[in-house]
């Protein structure tokens, strides 16, 4: 089968070996995967992120990964099932299924491979992927293929969204309008949060949050952000939600934010990034990070965007074959798109 | 009446006019005021400490700080009232008390001067001080001067602890066995938590704090700190305590915490610190920045002094006289002493 490969830091489409289902595993047929800015920056710093995996974790999924052997990356994914190996049989093929990105194996560290992030299990990046029947959830048939890509990250945005547990009359900032931001709006909204102001610099992704809900949208080279919130929420907000991940940006948040505040980190900066401690002890803020998604959030991000209650067809920028997908990698750099999704 | 005056970062002992109590307040002469790290922190770093505050609070009392005016510190005391201002007459003279550093004035930024901050009202590093009269609390017969003037790190502590919320079963490690880590660790133990460790690599801080209760001491420069936590106590500390306030505690407590832990944050770094948010993303921790305290914490801190119940006596480890104090500020570079306090 077809697939795309990192291998040195370098992407390419190759032939790679079709995978066969083992004991309560399916193989499915890829059609559609997202682009994660986790994969954007793996592709770069695989290295750095093993080995902040491994410092946060210990022994887990990561500490497995040989950069040496090529990897398929690809956890944001619609498949049709194609066959089923042992004890599976109870899913038919032509089912459309996603589902958390695990596949359960015997001899996994931790008894499963991180689907994307693992050299022994392909990603979706490539034409057939295993999957775990245990894990599967079946697509709804009002959901497209491309849009039912989106639960992963839906999920990313709720999980951000529970964690900070909103308050009755608290307004927030989402710093950064990519994929997690703008999925972090579309909870808040759904919650009935106040007011929302989206932050970000590019022209195309404000639009895109004022289309999706945002109250409020500010270029923060353009205006100051602190004033602008102030002045359309009558207040600083408790609560902000940092969704851009590059040095520099936590720090501004906790300027932002209202003192006894909330700063939720969500995006993801690699390597080292320098605070002011002496900003949070004075404003008695609180930082909590944040990262993936339980089961349960999972399943109920693809059941919202099943019966209507959620719309992400409108990150989905721009679709992709997998011939196009390396340069789509290069084109994230620039910031017009959104959501980027492979399509077969 | 004499003073320590903190001028150009430099600290001498000089005369200074004697203050006369306004409305509502009191004069009181000083009978005993502990030295606090953030005054070893300002009288170095006093532009550094404004800015941070000015930064994070705007327009506050600190704002009108002026540098360039000699500057009284202390504000850990225990006093007798010497004389009352007009509506102060209800507290009479030779009465003990100690209050929240805060001195209510007419044209005072929000109403009030921080007592030892502030240009325009002395701190209790001098013979006499004015404090409010609204604010003062009696000092329990039982409880010795030096002892009472311990109240305000106490509550600092309480507060620390308090807004940790502790979990039942949950276990914490302190890492700084200075007054605030020692503090913290009597509330800890007063509370019930089940198991403390405290990390220091002062050989008398560990002794004092095996004495106060910690039902573990390391030496983080001896041993492993996770190792010794995980083989004391059973698992990594859901709870650590980050009471150093040097560059690069912060990024040790993170990576000493458990997944999904809390890191309380009451040491004050001045300047920048550089963390690793990988660590805190891939971990969900959450960093939570403590400073001061209630009015509430700081009458309960002074009934725990006086029902028995705390006693902080064990941390008072030198006593110094009003010309021995500047010298005290230097020698306290030497982490052999813990509280130290000036006794007039």
């Amino acid at each position: 089968m077809r697939a795309m490969v990192l291998r040195d830091s370098r992407l390419t489409v190759e032939e790679v070996p079709l995978p066969t289902p083992g004991p309560m595993q399916v193989l499915a047929r890829v059609l559609a995967c997202g682009i994660c800015g986790s994969d954007l920056h793996a592709a770069r710093h695989m290295d750095q992120m093993i080995e902040g995996t491994v410092r946060a974790s210990g022994r887990s999924a990561w500490s497995t990964l040989d950069t040496a052997r090529p990897i398929v990356m690809g956890h944001e994914f619609a498949a049709e099932i194609v066959s089923c190996g042992p004890g599976a049989e109870a899913w038919e093929p032509g089912a459309r299924v996603t589902c958390m990105p695990m596949l359960i194996a015997a001899g996994a560290p931790n008894g499963f491979y991180s689907i994307g992030y693992a050299s022994e299990a392909v990603g979706a990046y490539g034409e057939y992927v295993l999957l775990s029947a245990p894990l599967l959830l079946r697509i709804p048939a009002s959901v497209p293929d491309v849009v039912a890509a989106t639960t992963e990250p839906l999920a990313v945005g709720m999980h951000t969204v529970r964690q900070a547990k909103v308050q009755p009359g608290e307004h927030a900032v989402i710093m950064g309008a990519g994929p997690i931001g703008l999925m972090t709006l579309l909870w808040l909204k759904k919650d009935g949060i106040r007011h929302v102001t989206v932050s970000d610099p590019a022209p195309g992704r404000r639009a895109l949050a004022a289309r999706l809900g945002a109250d409020q949208v500010v270029d923060p080279r353009a205006e100051n952000l602190a004033d602008a919130v102030f002045a359309a929420a009558g207040a600083p907000a408790p609560l902000v939600f940092e969704c851009v991940g590059v040095e520099g940006t936590l720090e501004d948040a906790m300027e932002l934010v209202a003192r006894g505040g909330r700063v939720i980190v969500a995006g993801v900066c690699m390597g080292e990034d320098r605070i002011r401690p002496l900003v949070g002890i004075n404003k008695q803020l609180t930082i909590q990070f944040v990262l993936g998604y339980t089961p349960q959030e999972f399943a109920d991000s693809l059941a919202a965007l099943g019966d209507g209650s959620i719309d992400t067809a409108p990150l989905l920028t721009r679709e992709v074959s997998l011939d196009e997908l390396p340069a789509a990698f290069d084109a994230l750099a620039d910031p017009r798109d959104c959501k980027v999704v492979l399509r077969f």
